[in-house]
């Protein structure tokens, strides 16, 4: 039975995951799953996933419930995926598990809540943003996209989280860093050293990149507050 | 060269670490670095981690610096670590990848900032929480206490997170579920289904968790708020 894959590409590691399985070339059906609709409180969905996250994928009835976890999962059985999106070695995954776990509480907690206290939450409730909660948002977001720049990447001498070609960890950190853009946070402008990576990876991964960011592209057109920097 | 472990007991990552390697019978040579002290802000330490965090593992001068990636490059290296700690099956695999990866915005994010905004920031500061901020905590560590109680263990029903046996997932869980004690919250009390799986899993890794939480339950005795449940 063919991989199923069910995501929601308004969600970052829904994304990381689409363009994964689309860039490795692995054989999948896409499920869409419109949480803005709460498809994902669905008795339907809610059998496969009791903690209504989404991505999920359905490996011919195995559920795997985790953006990262699929991930490895995926790399563990299909044997003829490339090394480099997440490496067999063990030093090498150790390489890629450090960022996964880091960006849960660091550059995830900093984009996601900094796009939802600014954007989200105010457009739902049709009223204006708390300045304050956006400011401590802003500044966890900061704090993050430093690290990531002069830590992870060390200053921009890294050409790639691990090793020499692209991994899951850097689409990770791409989708993350999408996020913002819709409320008015364009990482590439304030931070040109993470530009420059995020476009090398774009290229690596072109044309699923673009592909799976249409939807959220095409909200920044539509919705996007005016960039203040 | 022995495997060195550089952690302070009093951090919930550095304690499951720790137990881990003792109840694996992992040869090891503790390193305490002292978090209070900013022994981790220090030249030596920041030398081997730019991200100032600990737990660590410096492995024959491979340097591991997130608890749950030690955890799996542990598990991986050595080979002869019974497969119940973290099991080499790609569907095994994945079911604890999937806890470590969910606790970190939620029974982490949870358990430490609730610990941390009701009784580590006053008490440094010397002044009273700020109540509005301990109610969010509270939500935020009894949604995830909830969710492990009624989603990941299935109402009681599961002996443990993953599989028939103690796993690195059961340590992560339980050192995070000790940590609001100090601040008056006892979970053991409020959540009875909890508490005989925190009881079963002290058991299995008996004496190590004792231990290893001797620094914390001393701290309990001397320094904690009384139990308002």
């Amino acid at each position: 039975m063919t991989l199923k894959v069910l995501l929601d590409v308004m969600s970052q590691p829904s994304r990381a995951v689409s363009i994964f399985c689309r860039a490795a070339q692995i054989p999948h059906e896409f499920k869409a799953i419109r949480v803005a609709k709460m498809e994902h409180h669905g008795p339907e969905f809610q059998a496969l996933n009791p903690l209504k996250t989404v991505p999920i994928i359905n490996d011919d009835g195995f559920v795997v419930k985790d953006s990262s976890a699929i991930l490895r999962y995926l790399t563990t059985t299909r044997k003829d995926v490339p090394d480099h999106w997440y490496p067999r070695d063990p030093e090498g995954q150790a390489r890629i598990d450090e960022y996964l776990h880091w960006q849960h509480l660091n550059t995830r907690a900093g984009c996601a809540m900094y796009f939802r206290t600014k954007w989200l939450m105010p457009m739902l409730k049709q009223s204006p943003a708390d300045e304050g909660k956006v400011e401590a948002r802003l500044k966890t977001m900061e704090d993050a996209l430093a690290k990531v720049q002069n830590i992870w990447l060390e200053d921009g001498k890294k050409k790639y989280l691990v090793g020499d070609a692209v991994s899951v960890a850097d689409i990770m950190l791409c989708c993350e860093m999408e996020q913002p853009l819709v409320a008015g946070y364009d990482v590439r402008q304030k931070w040109p050293k993470l530009g420059e990576y995020m476009d090398r990876v774009k290229k690596d991964l072109h044309p699923h990149y673009e592909d799976v960011h249409k939807v959220l592209y095409g909200m920044y057109e539509k919705f996007s507050i005016k960039a203040k920097l």
